[in-house]
C-alpha cells in the first residue's frame, strides 16, 4: 500500500515534535510536510527546532524544509498542533479549501459538525463529518486531560450511568508547551490554576459522552466540576476523581469491564494499544514516571478504584499528555478515519 | 515570669526539629530536655540529628544531651513528636505519671476525652481535659492535612453547614519523615497513595467540626472523601475541596468572614498568627513555595474559591504541614492551655 | 539621620525584587521610584510584578506607579537591575546626567575606571570612582557566581598566591531570570552551559583580585577556567573549585584565616553579615537549601576543603545568587560608598 | 545456539533491574535464577521488588521464585548487583566454587589479578582471567562514573596522552540504590558529597588506562582529582572534566577520533552500542534528560569540547548510570568473554 502523505502544523511545538515521532516509522503514513510560524518558515527541522524529547530526530524530517502556515500542501491528512489561539481561521480556511484536518487544538472542539473523537469512546461521532459542509473535513481530539478522564469514565457509564463528575487534576508541565511553565514557578511547587483548562474539562466530557442524534450530539447531562494544578512533573496527567452514578456501584464488575475493555479490537490500527485502559491494582498506582509509557503512551492507567458509596467512587487515572492527549489520539483518530472512509471525499 | 520548662520526644525527627526551631527563642517556654531512641540517647543533639531545616540549629541546644524515652523528666509540659507506632503507650505512661503531653502523634486522636484541637476551630474542646481520670493530661493535634481543610472548613461551616466534602491533597515530602520519601520514588512523578492518610481526612474532620456534648464529642454529620497525593514539594500540603453546603452559598460574605476570622485574638497567644486563615484572591494562588510561610507557617491560605452551585463551593488550601499542620499547632495548644489552666492539674 | 532616596531600575525582575526586598526595611535608604520597561510603566508595582519571592510585597511598594527608564529621578542613588542587553546606555546617559549608579549589570564591569566591588575582597578599588570623569559615578558588582568565588578565593590569595584557577558550577535557576530556565528543560535535568557565564568567570576574579595602580587595576595573572552548568535548584549557586597555589597549602592556616576573614568589620553596614565567609566542617556542606540564607543570604559558605598537593587545594563553595550575587552585594556596595563618600559628589 | 544460562545476584535492587531489564530479551542469556537477601528469598520476583523502572517485569521473571545468596547455581555465568559491604566474600567463594563471576561491585576491582573492564577501553586486561588461580573466574566493571570518565578519556589519551585529570560530577540519585537519597536531601538541592565515590574515581582510572604487564597492570601515571556531587537527576551522571595532555591538543582531530572510536566493531556484540562516544556540537549538550538513553543507555555522550591551552582541554561527558554504567556494561563484558572464551573454564 502506498502511504498516505501527511503534514503537521505547528511541527516545532511540544506537540507537533510527538507527532513527528510518532509518524517517523508509521507504516502508513509518510511525512511529506512541515509548516510552522513564519519565524522558522525556510529553516531545516533541525535548525528551527529546540528539541525536547529523548530520542533523536527522525532522520527522514531533520533536513526538511519548514514551510510557512499559508503554503498549498501536496497530502491526504494534515495534523493541527498549533495553539489554540491562531489555530481557528487556519484550520477553517484548509477545510474550506478541501484538506481534511485532524487537529488538536480547542477553536473547533465545540462545533456542532465537529467530532470531538477518541474512538475508544465515541467511535460513532465521526459520522458527524459526513454533515460537514465544506469540502475538506474537520475532526479534532479533546483537550490532554479530557482524554483521560473519558477513557476513564466510559467503562462506569456503561455500566452505572454517570450523575456527577468532580476531577482534580495534577498535569504536567509539558501540558503548557514551550517554554512554557517557567522553572522558577514549579520547582518545589504546586500552581493550582491552569488558563482554560478547568472550562474545557467541565464541557468536553460532555459532548464526548454524549449521544449522536440526528441534529448533533446531545451533550450527556451530568455536570463535571473540575480544579486543574501543574506539578513539577514532565510528562503525565494525574486525574483524581470522584463520581457519583445512578446505578449501584460493583467494583469487580467494573473491573472486569475494563480489562475487557478494546472497542477497536477487531480494526487494525496501528497506534492503538492492545489495552486502551488497564486497571493497576497496587495501591500506590498509577505513577507518572512508571507508567505513562504504558501502551507506547497511549494506554490510560487506573487505580486507586474505591468505592464510596452505594452510587459512589473515585478512583485515579493517568494519561500520557502529548502521546495519548494529543498527537496520539489524532493519529488515531486519522487511523480510524482512513479505516473507514479511506482518502475518498 | 518565668518560663514553662518543656521536653520534647522524638526530638531528631521532622517534627521534632520544627518543635525545636519554634521554641528556640519563645518568650514562655523553654526546652529542658530532648528525648529520642534508644540509638540516640547520650549524644549531643547536633550530632544526633540530620538537621534539615534551612536555619542553624539553635545554639541552646545544639550540644544538649539527649535522653531516652523512658527518662524521668522535670518539667511542664511535654511534646509528642513520636512516630504514631510507637507513640500510644509512651504517651498513655506519661500521662498516668502525671505528665501533661500535647501531642502530634494519630494514636490517641480519636480518644473520647482527648481534645483533637485546633484552637481557632474547636477551642471549647479543649474542656475534654476536664473529664481526664489520669494524673496528667493530654491533647492531641490532628493529621497535618486535616488542619489545614477543617481551618478552611470552619467559616464555610459556620455560614452555610456542610453536607459533604470531597477533598484531594497534594502533599510535601516532609510530611513523610526522615528518610520518608525516596528521591527515585518522588522525582518527576507524583504517588497517590499515603499510608493512613485519607482514613484520617475521613475521621478527624467529624470531630474536630462536631460539637461537645456531656458525653464526649458528637461528630459532625457531614462524610468526608479524600484522596491523597504525594508530590515533588519539600513544604506545604496542597488541599482541593469540593464542599456541598445546607445553605445557599454567598462568597462574598464567606470572604468577609475569612478576612474576619480570628477566634483567638483576645487572648495574647505568641504562635498565633495574625491571620489564622486568608484569602487569596490571585487566579493562581495559593502555591506551596510562596505562600506556606505566611504568618510564620501559621496560616492557612485560601484560593480558587468558586461557588459551583447554590449550595456547593469549591476552593483550594495550602497548610505548612511541619508548623501549622504539626509542631506549630501543637505550641498553639500549649500556650492556649496555659492561658486557661496554668500549670495547675 | 534622614534616610537616603533611592530609585531601582528594572525593579519587577528578579534582581529588582530582590533589591525591593532588601531595601523594604533598611534603615538607611528609602524606594522613592520603581523603574522598569514601557510595558510596566504607569502600573502599580503590584500589578505590574509577577512577584516569586516566598513573602509578601512590601507595604510602602505595592501601590507605587511604575515609571519609565528615562524618567527624572529626585535621588541620591540607582540602583541598577537592569539586564545587561540594554543596561548599558541608560546607565551611561544616568552617569553623564549626574546620577551614583550601583549597577548589577554586566555592561560596564570591566571598563577601566569603574569599580567591580565586593567590599570585603577588594575595597580598596573604590578609588576609581575618583578618576571618574563623568558628573555622575558607576559602581558594578560582579556576576552571580564570580562573588562566590572570589569571596572564597580571597583567603587563599593573601595566605598562599594563586597560579591557576578550574571551577564547575552548578547553579540555580533564579540565575536566569523570568521566565527565563524552562521547566520542561531543567526538570530531571543538567544543562551544561549557560550564556556567557564562563567567559565572565574567567575574566571578572582576574580584575577583582588585580591590583590598584595609578593606571586602573593590574588583573591578577592567575588563570581562570570556568565550565558552567544549570541545576533544578530555585536558589544558590554551587561552586566546585580546584586551585593551584603558589606557596605551600595549610589547610588549618586557611580555615583560621577564613573563621576570621571580616575586612568590614570596623565598619557598621546594615548589610554586611557578622561572616562574609564560614567554614561548614560538615563532610556533605555546603548545600543550596540549608545554606544560601546564612547571614540573611549575604554569607559564603565553603566546605569540602581538601589539600590536593603541596600546592594545590579544592573546596566547595555557596552563593545566594541573588542576594550575596546580586542585589545583596549592591546595596552593600552602596553603603560602604555611603560610608566612605557621603552624598557629595 | 542454547541460550547461556544466568544468575543475577542481588537482583531486587536498582542495578538487579536494570540486569533483569536488559537480560530480558537478550538472544544468547537466559535468566535461570534470581537471587537476593534472605528477607525476599522464597518470594515471587514481582512480589518481593520495588519496581522502578518504566516499564513492566518481564513476564519471565514475574513468579521466579527468589532464592538466597548460598543456593547452588546451575549456570555458566553470574552477575553480581550486590551491595560492595556484602559482595567481597560472596562472590570469592562462589568463584572458588567454580563460578564465573561477573561484577558490578567495587570490592575486588583493584585486585591484582582481576579484571576492571570496559571493553572498549581495556579488552586486553580481560586476559588477567588467566591468570587467576581459582576454580572460577572473576571479572569486574568499574564504578558507574569511572567508566564515564574512562570511556571519554580513552581517545583523548591515545591522541595527545594524559597528565592530569581535574573532574566535577553531577549525579543521579538512582546511583545510590533503593531508598538511597531521600527526597528531604535533594528536592531543591545539590548534596556535594558521595560516600567513597572521588576515591574510586581517582583510583580506577588508573587501572582501566593502565598497561598490562606480566606482572599485572601498571598503573597510569596522571593524577586524577575528583569532586562528586548528587543532583536532582533520576537516571544519567554528568562529568565536567578539565585535561592536562603530554602532546599538543588539536580538536578536531579528537573529534573525528570520537566519530571513529568503535573498537569492538568487529565482535558481533548484543549489547554494544552503534557508537560507544559520540560527541554531540549543540552547545549544551550533553544533558541527562535528553540524551541518557542514546545507544540505549550505553553510548556515552561528550559535550562542550574546548581547547584551554596548548596541552589543556576540558568536556562534558555524560552516562547512563544504571546501564552502561554498571549492569550494562557488566553485560557487555559477559558477551565479549563468551566471544573470547566461551564457557570452557
Amino acid at each position: 500500500m502506498k502511504k498516505r502523505r501527511v503534514v503537521i502544523l505547528g511541527a516545532t511545538g511540544t506537540v507537533g515534535q510527538r507527532f513527528v515521532q510518532l509518524l517517523a516509522n508509521h507504516p502508513f503514513f509518510e511525512v511529506v510536510a512541515l509548516a510552522a510560524s513564519e519565524a522558522s518558515a525556510g529553516k531545516k527541522y533541525a535548525e528551527a527546532v529546540h528539541w525536547h524529547l529523548p530520542c533523536e530526530i527522525p532522520e527522514d524530517v531533520r533536513d526538511m524544509k519548514i514551510v510557512g502556515m499559508d503554503s498549498t500542501f501536496e497530502c491526504d491528512y494534515i495534523f493541527s498542533a498549533l495553539p489554540s489561539d491562531v489555530a481557528g481561521p487556519i484550520e477553517t480556511r484548509l477545510v474550506e479549501q478541501g484538506y481534511i484536518v485532524f487537529s488538536n487544538a480547542a477553536s473547533h472542539r465545540m462545533d456542532q459538525d465537529v467530532p470531538l473523537l477518541v474512538p475508544e469512546v465515541n467511535l460513532d461521532h465521526i459520522k458527524l463529518v459526513e454533515r460537514q459542509e465544506t469540502l475538506g473535513r474537520l475532526i479534532t481530539n479533546p483537550n490532554c486531560s479530557t482524554i483521560g478522564l473519558v477513557m476513564a469514565l466510559k467503562p462506569i457509564m456503561d455500566l452505572f450511568g454517570i450523575e456527577f463528575v468532580n476531577v482534580v487534576t495534577m498535569q504536567a508541565v509539558s501540558g503548557a508547551g514551550y517554554p512554557g511553565v517557567a522553572s522558577l514557578d514549579i520547582l518545589d511547587n504546586v500552581i493550582p490554576y491552569i488558563k482554560n483548562e478547568e472550562e474545557k474539562m467541565c464541557s468536553e466530557p460532555k459532548k464526548i459522552l454524549g449521544r449522536l442524534t440526528e441534529d448533533g450530539v446531545d451533550l450527556a447531562t451530568f455536570d463535571v466540576v473540575a480544579q486543574c494544578n501543574r506539578v513539577p512533573v514532565q510528562d503525565g496527567h494525574m486525574i483524581s476523581a470522584y463520581v457519583e452514578t445512578s446505578e449501584k456501584v460493583d467494583l469487580d464488575e467494573l473491573i472486569r469491564a475494563i480489562d475487557n475493555f478494546n472497542p477497536l479490537k477487531d480494526y487494525k490500527l496501528f497506534t492503538a494499544p492492545d489495552n486502551p485502559v488497564v486497571y493497576l491494582p497496587d495501591k500506590d498506582a498509577p505513577q507518572p514516571r512508571l507508567h505513562r509509557d504504558l501502551g507506547g503512551g497511549m494506554t490510560v492507567s487506573v487505580g486507586r478504584l474505591v468505592k464510596v458509596s452505594e452510587r459512589a467512587l473515585r478512583f485515579v487515572a493517568l494519561v500520557h499528555n502529548t502521546i495519548r492527549g494529543a498527537a496520539g489520539c489524532a493519529v488515531l483518530n486519522t487511523e480510524i478515519y482512513e479505516f473507514l472512509y479511506g482518502r475518498g471525499v
